[in-house]
């Protein structure tokens, strides 16, 4: 079989995620733990949390589904608008039928509407829809694969970084080329610390592109507007494809933080489709939506040479198409109810309820982690997770060295067996060596969220007093 | 880029799909043309050509997507009762969560249990849910690949086949080792010429699968029972993976014709999990539900080694889940209501209908081309295809080399110039040197087909004519 597949990790559902399961099946069995429920803090999935899906959303795709309920006293009319304009607008037969393979010209019409703002143009033909951002990323990821020894392609991304890009390197037998995100400077990127990497790393293959997170995952940073404009001036003068992973630009939450786009940035400081090319990923599934199980997202491949770019679109088209269901949620998000309609207040009302319970998650979690000694956590500016480091005693670094165990998943899958709480360890996402820090998402309710933060605590203590002479 | 890309070529959504949409703009914005509308039977997209969705299967997925309508008086209570089972069976916050990467145990025990039939049990264990059979394929393409040199992996392909496999051969950079199905024996499979030229191709590669599409696309072939046998017993002498693309298997028209799967007959003529390894694929896209646009499939791997399995189901993970809408259209139809149940009688009626309409269009379409004089084609027992053989003039074959087009594509594009009608030259799909043909499907409904065979029978003879000293 594929050596390359052998090779793969992929942490955030790896052994520690596999044992809650264990855990939940034993409970449900009536076994006897420290625990009565599991809480899984290991994935960003909000509505497995408990956060309730966006209505006029769901009332839109079921419409879809069932043009028959527009004749039903059931959803309001701007739902039924909706429906009615999506459906002749993929065309075909509806939902049912595969619809143009980089996303039908009026849904990507849509997403590039929502993308352009008076000063920045984007162009639809420039848009792909896709199964989730993870669709789209492997998808550009293997569009630059290339070459064999000193040509083969390499990619920069963040250490830490989602495992999607080490896996997906792995897999495709591309060269992982590590930069360090500066844990003492809230996440930022060093540019310098960059350029001494990607020199050394010419010595053994052909770094092509660089790989950003913003807001970070695991590191819920947010990058200021200095750093993304240093990032990009250096990847432009260095021919560095950009890799844009934003997901999570809806999920800001430290005040007077904003999000800015790496492809705006670059425009806004001159560079244009031919002095840069970024591709940035999008998702249904983060944001305040959090629409994980429709797979959907998009793209936007800028500056990409058209050549390249219609290959591109001939490679996707061997996929069909991304789901329908998945594109209707998209073209919901991209395109909300406006004000005056007869839905936009109940979604006002859902969208902010949720990004302000993150909001205040976000700030209680890193507090409560800061005021724990031998634990510090750089403040949540977005995203979904926190990404503290702790100190471990010498003497449980032994005892995890003996048990063949990375000392953080000790320390986490110890943490599971007495807590119930699930969280990843940071070795899955790569760390400083001597360093060693969890991740866990800020989706669980208030109430779990608090649970988890007592526990941890206590947790801790007993854990650094029992591995302490 | 990736030299792979640029080299792969997707036939059924290639040039003359593209000159298609061409021409229906062109027709849109009132430029005069010797038809008024385009017939697209270059694609199996039953929607798109009017067929009509299943009510039980939507009025799940909408009851899913918006639970509340579970409170209203609109849907018949088995549709009710399925919704609240599927949510419960997805687990975490409904379908709006990640799902099990895997497929949810539950909806994959409905797959198994759909499967097994007393004589032969299917393991919900071997069930991937997928995105659609065009994911499943690739990802199990993608697992065996292996090796340099003479190591390199080879796959067995049937000429003609569904340019899905040389297009994903040629992009992972696997060897395509080509065996031609028997146009004079219904397209059947001879061993004996197999096994020719698998000893063959062990002088470059080493093959390691052999792919069968059955019933058959482009071919609408159904393999005899004593076929199925000769190949599942040859593959395992040999060693060779089957990989089984059997979407299908609910479209059967010729009368006395059954679908044979191979895993059963495996099983039926004494092979085991130890003696075989299958790879079987089934789609929510075709059969008579044609649900293409919410890419729902499933894939049982029978006989994979366990560790092998493992690895591959690691791998599936770093796609998180395929869509659950998706995934709910899949268990309806695996699941779907019995007699006696609310839905039952208008769910059969409406499956009833489509396998109808299309078994008398098979037989209709076949009759037809065989009444022309330099037109053959094989009985359509399945699938949606029918792939007869044209004649063509030398003069027409030297007029295509001067324009640089395949003969049959120089055909296929004049037709479509003429007629508006769309079909995929057979070069596409590949076939005996110096034969020519074309795919079309039979979806169109009966008028459209009606004037679809006029239209051909007009212009082949005006075409041999013109190209006839």
């Amino acid at each position: 079989m594929n050596q390359n597949i052998v090779k793969m990790e992929y942490a955030v559902r790896g052994i520690l995620p596999i044992r809650a399961m264990e855990l939940a099946r034993e409970l449900k069995q009536g076994v006897k733990k420290p625990f009565d429920s599991i809480i899984f803090a290991n994935i960003g999935d909000p509505h497995a949390m408990g956060q309730q899906p966006t209505t006029f959303f769901r009332q839109v795709v079921a419409c879809c589904d069932y043009p028959e309920l527009m004749n039903y006293n059931v959803f309001p009319n701007d739902v039924k608008r909706r429906a009615s304009k999506l459906l002749s607008g993929i065309g075909g037969g509806g939902i049912g039928s595969y619809s143009d393979s980089q996303g039908p010209l009026k849904l990507r019409e849509d997403v590039a509407q929502s993308i352009s703002d008076g000063k920045h143009d984007c162009n639809p033909d420039d848009i792909f829809l896709c199964a989730g951002a993870t669709d789209g990323i492997k998808s550009v990821l293997h569009l630059i694969d290339f070459g064999q020894g000193k040509d083969r392609t390499g990619v920069l991304t963040p250490i830490p970084q989602y495992p999607l890009y080490s896996a997906t390197l792995t897999e495709m037998n591309l060269v992982q080329i590590k930069y360090y995100l500066d844990e003492d400077n809230a996440w930022a990127i060093n540019v310098d610390s960059v350029h001494s990497i990607v020199q050394k790393a010419r010595e053994k293959c052909t770094p092509r592109a660089l790989v950003v997170i913003n807001p970070g995952n695991p590191t819920g940073q947010c990058f200021s507007r200095r750093n993304v404009e240093d990032i990009v001036r250096y990847c432009s003068k260095e021919g560095l494809i950009i890799i844009a992973d934003e997901v999570y630009q809806e999920n800001i939450y430290a005040k007077g933080m904003q999000f800015h786009s790496f492809r705006k940035v670059a425009n806004d400081i001159g560079l244009g489709p031919n002095d840069i090319t970024i591709a940035s990923f999008y998702s249904a599934s983060k944001g305040y939506m959090g629409e994980c199980g429709y797979r959907a997202g998009f793209m936007e491949l800028y500056g990409l040479d058209p050549v390249v770019k219609n290959q591109f679109r001939k490679h996707r088209t061997a996929n069909l198409c991304s789901s329908n269901a998945g594109q209707v949620i998209m073209n919901c998000i991209v395109n909300p109810p406006k004000p005056g309609d007869e839905s936009y207040e109940l979604f006002a009302k859902e969208r902010e309820n949720v990004l302000m319970s993150l909001t205040d998650k976000a700030s209680k979690v890193s507090e409560a982690f800061n005021s724990i000694k031998g634990v510090k956590c750089n403040r949540i500016d977005g995203a979904m997770y926190a990404f503290p480091s702790i100190t471990l005693p010498k003497r449980a670094i032994e005892a995890a060295n003996s048990a063949k165990m990375a000392p953080d998943t000790f320390f986490c899958l110890d943490f599971l067996e007495n807590t119930g709480i699930c969280v990843v360890p940071g070795s899955g996402f790569g760390q400083r060596e001597g360093t060693y820090h969890f991740r866990t998402t800020i989706l669980p309710d208030t109430e779990k969220m608090q649970r988890f933060l007592v526990a941890f605590e206590d947790f801790y203590k007993k854990f650094v007093a029992k591995y302490t002479d």
